[in-house]
């Protein structure tokens, strides 16, 4: 058990995951650090974390873990503040969903890659943000990447992945550059896509949602996502989204291409190839 | 209340529709038509319909109306069965996804357009298809789109009216053109792009979609749809939907270029806007 884990930034996985490590046990005290003092306090009547500060050198004063979840284009200057105050044995983790660009700011920030910093990433969320939201159990059966350095010391890679499987999630090891490839196909480039077409609707009748249907709105859920979060995650991930929208670009050309044509069979195989990928995903 | 309707194809639209008449008490025979006589017992068996049969004449008999629910690609064919039988008091609607490509359809198959053929196009749906997913309730609250052709008799758009509403649809009237580019948008074209994300995930890694959260899930439930109906609606919508697909790859080219430019201010603005619209929708 540890004795201190400090969260920074209760949101929706920082704050759901500070409440699963208070459920788990894993903790004796879980300490969220923040800059609104009146949410934090909040937060925590609300049973989701056990502290709170807006003082870093307190958040990280005798902390076993830091847990990093803000939105990464913020992670530069949370990594200043943090370093004059962190000891060295507290084992540095974050959540950010682009893992190379969070490497690339700790090596910058740090002059070098420290070993007790384990980067992560779990594959879970909600479209709605804040920790109004927070849900323990929302790692249950959820995947969650890690992603060591080359520096990244084994015990403390193992301490992260103990911590994510026990609130419930099957963790996994790849590299940082497979990591933003593999998620640039499956979040990010879903996410551009839902923003995409809210935009195209915009521009062309905003009214036409009323005439959509269940199958609109499921569609178009990830466009109700954090703005900023996902600002940052495009500009952090920017060669993966660009060249995998490039790519969905060319698949849709395809299908434009068949429909032009009236090639009934091809457009017809092109639905059928699809419906049995994600049919069979499903099972 | 009607003696009889006559639904040709007895599938999830056709079969929820069978079922909400008869819970709906609007009609006294609700006969099923199709070419498996299997299927069609189960589905009486099941309650969605009062009897069935495989003989159009039959079919057809004294029918106060006929409902036309099978892909609109079958149209053509179906037509031809029907014309012969079909008396001149019958009702003849349809619940197809495009209306021009079925006005141009029964045009040339009678000739001219009927005074009692009144196109109609329940918004509602689900990814499965086949009677076995029917729901008296599908249409509760949803819209159902009519599109009289100018030969369409007042008193027939009436109780094609009449007959959704009271199985708890709110109807809307518009013109066939205007109904095929707005659907063209909410609906097909987000099946467009379901069925090309999955057609994108297989040409590049199919396993990738283990790492695929809820986002992924919703994003592309559509994909599950069924392909030949997909199939023909993407040929009998053609215009509208290539028009659609090429307006959203020009939104699309402009998020990349707004991502490739690093323009973090655009980036932002693109999602806050697409949130925007999609949260006020949903309110």
């Amino acid at each position: 058990m540890m004795n201190k884990v400090c969260i920074i930034g209760v949101g929706l996985i920082g704050g759901s995951l500070a409440k699963a490590i208070i459920r788990t046990k894993q903790a004796t005290q879980v300490v969220g650090f923040g800059r609104d003092v009146k949410r934090l306090q909040a937060t925590q009547d609300c049973g989701v974390i056990t502290g709170h500060t807006t003082d870093i050198k307190e958040a990280l004063k005798g902390a076993d873990m830091v847990v990093i979840a803000t939105p990464v284009g913020s992670f530069e200057s949370i990594l200043k503040d943090i370093q004059p105050h962190l000891e060295s044995s507290t084992i540095i983790t974050d959540v950010g969903s682009t893992k190379t660009s969070v490497i690339n700011v700790v090596s910058s920030v740090f002059g070098c890659l420290p070993s007790n910093f384990i980067p992560a990433h779990p594959i879970a969320g909600k479209e709605k943000s804040g920790f109004e939201v927070c849900d323990d159990k929302l790692f249950i059966d959820r995947k969650v990447i890690i992603t060591p350095t080359e520096s990244s010391h084994k015990r403390a890679i193992e301490s992260v992945r103990i911590m994510w499987q026990a609130v419930g999630a099957s963790v996994d090891m790849m590299s940082a550059d497979e990591h933003d490839e593999l998620l640039g196909m499956t979040s990010h480039l879903p996410h551009m896509l839902a923003f995409s077409i809210m935009n195209y609707l915009i521009s062309q009748n905003p009214n036409a949602s009323l005439y959509a249907a269940g199958g609109f709105r499921d569609f178009s859920r990830i466009a109700s996502g954090d703005p900023i979060m996902w600002r940052d995650i495009s500009l952090n991930n920017k060669e993966a989204i660009v060249k995998h929208l490039e790519g969905y670009r060319a698949t849709l050309d395809d299908l434009i291409g068949a429909i032009n044509a009236e090639d009934s069979e091809a457009v017809e195989t092109l639905f059928k190839n699809a419906k049995t990928t994600r049919d069979q995903w499903l099972t």
